[in-house]
């Protein structure tokens, strides 16, 4: 098998199976109990919290355990426009054209509820901008959206300077940092947002576990719950915890931090390796999304001239494994939004370009077997079609 | 360990830890993914809906998956209530003051959202009766809100009658169910309500999984999602699914199914032992709660003159876990508000009643336990406090 779609989900690291069936058959306790094996579980979870913290190099009370990324951009998104609205700030939201649907269906939710939100594009070197946000900000602006690190073409947006032009302004600013997590060294410390966001199963952690790391320099603007009831994560996320997946998600971030330079300049030489292959067999393709920014762990790219939908039918019959578009949206080969909106005026491009991502146990084997199938698909199309028949 | 506390939370069923485990590590795909090793995860969670739905009876397409019953909770009742007013219909909702937070809390929430909510209270008997709900229901009512079994003291509410009355008033009838599930028989297809929720921690499934059932008989009143995003679960739940839970809880669910009576009448014997022990020894109490109709595998007592948190230490250092009130509220030992509802004017009997909740692997040796460890605090106390000085 030759998986290339790790920015869709990841396999489950081995020592993360081992912590999850650990904490599963031993720390079964409700951590909100009172006796000894309920606080534990509490203890498990504090020091979870604690750890992550420090890996992120942000302070442990901001940190909020959720179901993954997507109910953590809900909540973020949600709970800082509410509240900026409800003291008279505007309503008024700029985000990009390219963020997760995660992202784009909370604004357009938002659209429905009477905010007014602008999708930047990026512009013709494939950048979005801090000018751009600049001049998309009226005095009816409440907050600010970028992604960190693109997750169907790489792209890495300029967060940190985002986050400062944000700051000065006195909006609000949440990162979307799923794709950044493990794999980017970023400084959180330092990022200048109110809020971003994990989820584990893009660092080798399980599916169905994320966090949202709040931490607002507005004293008004605090956090609101999206969900009700016994009052767990300081009363701000409630439901009995996952500490399995939790402790397991935290385990995931502490072995992909352990390695990550490692990793990264691995990354940089599949990439290398990727583009060179592909031109010394003579496969022409083009680069999607931005030239100059963009991680060496997901390289989306053109082959003009070829369907991505048949070309991943072919693909799938050799085992190898990897995406047209974003596959964390539920389903079906539509035409790739996130291509829609960097070539508007290349329909083409929507339905003819491939997503190869690595991961940490990505190997150059891996990316021969790609070579060697794409090889038999563009060089032997019609042959290839009619022989399978 | 003797474990008394299974309304708070169960251990996970072996068999569940290995269903979880396996698909850890084998089922790691992404079920959005268009290739086989998607395709695969995506056709074990169109498996699992579908057992789920045989195993409850009620219509796969109805079946949602949700993070827990919290969120299944808050998801149902904010979306009913959104709907129905949006349509004109009222904005007053009839609950009861025993429902767990994750609807308290949500119907709390709405209330400052322009709701009107009524909260029925126990009467004499501690029965919640269709009659008192009839008379709080007025023109501007909009739904109904009840649980099955309530988690503290194990009361039966008539939520059959109730849904027969709902239906016959066009409202929407939200159940939670999350205490009747996998131990009291219910006819899932009869219960005339629009939604119910389940979590899998009640039934020794993992934490952090639950679902809905939502099948509204008005059609304007579908179901609006909570979460944005993907376009998971129909639409209707956004979030990469976490498939290795599903199969975990509809496994955990098959199991409690298949042995629901037998562990029912276990649970009448257990709770037979325990009244029967507790007289035989002299320490006198009074049972919780609606007296006529209640589950056997909760059984709430108030022990005269003896302070629950007092005892609860000292049943923690015998190695004896049960709890005072709902352990699923994070935290410290507040005075039960259910307790208040059902003893308004009985204050002591807030803080002097303990929870022993029953599960499939409780053992007559463990109510010994209980007992053996009651006796010496009700009857050697002052000397018991001392000597651990
Ligand atoms: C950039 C980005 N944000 C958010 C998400 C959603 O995270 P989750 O799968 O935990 O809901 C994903 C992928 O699924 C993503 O790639
Ligand atoms: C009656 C009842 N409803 C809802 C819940 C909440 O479920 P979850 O723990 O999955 O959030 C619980 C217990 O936690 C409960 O006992």
């Amino acid at each position: 098998m030759v998986y290339l779609d790790n920015a869709a989900t990841t396999p489950v690291h081995p020592t993360v199976v081992q912590v999850i069936q650990d904490a599963l058959i031993n720390d079964f306790g409700n951590p909100s109990s009172t006796y000894r094996i309920g606080k534990s579980v509490k203890h498990a979870l504090i020091q979870a919290r604690k750890q992550l913290a420090e890996l992120l190099n942000v302070s442990e009370t901001d940190v909020y355990f959720t179901s993954g990324a997507t109910e953590a951009n809900n909540w973020a998104i949600i709970a800082q426009a509410n509240k900026s609205r409800e003291f008279g700030e505007g309503h008024h939201i700029v985000t990009t054209a390219i963020e997760h649907p995660s992202v784009t269906n909370v604004t357009k939710y938002l659209e429905t509820q009477g905010f007014d939100v602008t999708y930047i594009q990026p512009n013709e070197e494939g950048e979005i901008t801090v000018q751009q946000f600049l001049e998309a900000t009226t005095d009816k602006t409440i907050g600010w959206i970028a992604m960190a690190v693109n997750n169907e073409v790489g792209s890495i947006l300029p967060v940190q300077e985002l986050g400062e032009a944000a700051y000065e302004q006195k909006l609000w600013f949440h990162v979307d940092t799923v794709q950044a997590l493990g794999h980017l060294e970023l400084d959180y410390q330092a990022l200048k947002c109110t809020s971003f966001v994990g989820s584990a199963h893009k660092f080798n952690g399980p599916k169905g576990i994320g966090f949202l790391v709040y931490r607002t320099y507005q004293e008004h603007n605090h956090l609101e719950p999206l969900l009700h009831g016994g009052g767990q994560e300081g009363k701000m996320r409630s439901g009995t915890e996952n500490v399995p997946y939790i402790l397991g998600m935290v385990k995931a971030l502490e072995l992909a931090k352990k390695d990550i330079t490692s990793n990264f300049e691995k990354f940089e030489e599949l990439q290398a390796y990727l583009l060179t292959s592909l031109d010394s067999i003579g496969i022409s393709y083009e680069i999607n999304g931005d030239q100059k920014n963009r991680v060496p762990y997901i390289n989306n790219l053109w082959f003009n001239g070829n369907i991505a939908s048949q070309m991943l039918i072919k693909m799938d019959l050799d085992g190898v494994y990897i995406s047209a578009g974003s596959a964390c949206s539920a389903g079906s080969l539509t035409e790739s939004e996130i291509l829609k909106a960097y070539y508007p005026n290349q329909s083409e491009r929507w339905s003819q370009s491939l997503r190869i991502s690595f991961g940490y146990q990505t190997t150059k084997a891996d990316i021969d077997q790609f070579i060697h199938t794409l090889e038999k698909i563009t060089k032997g199309k019609i042959d290839l079609w009619h022989s399978n028949k």
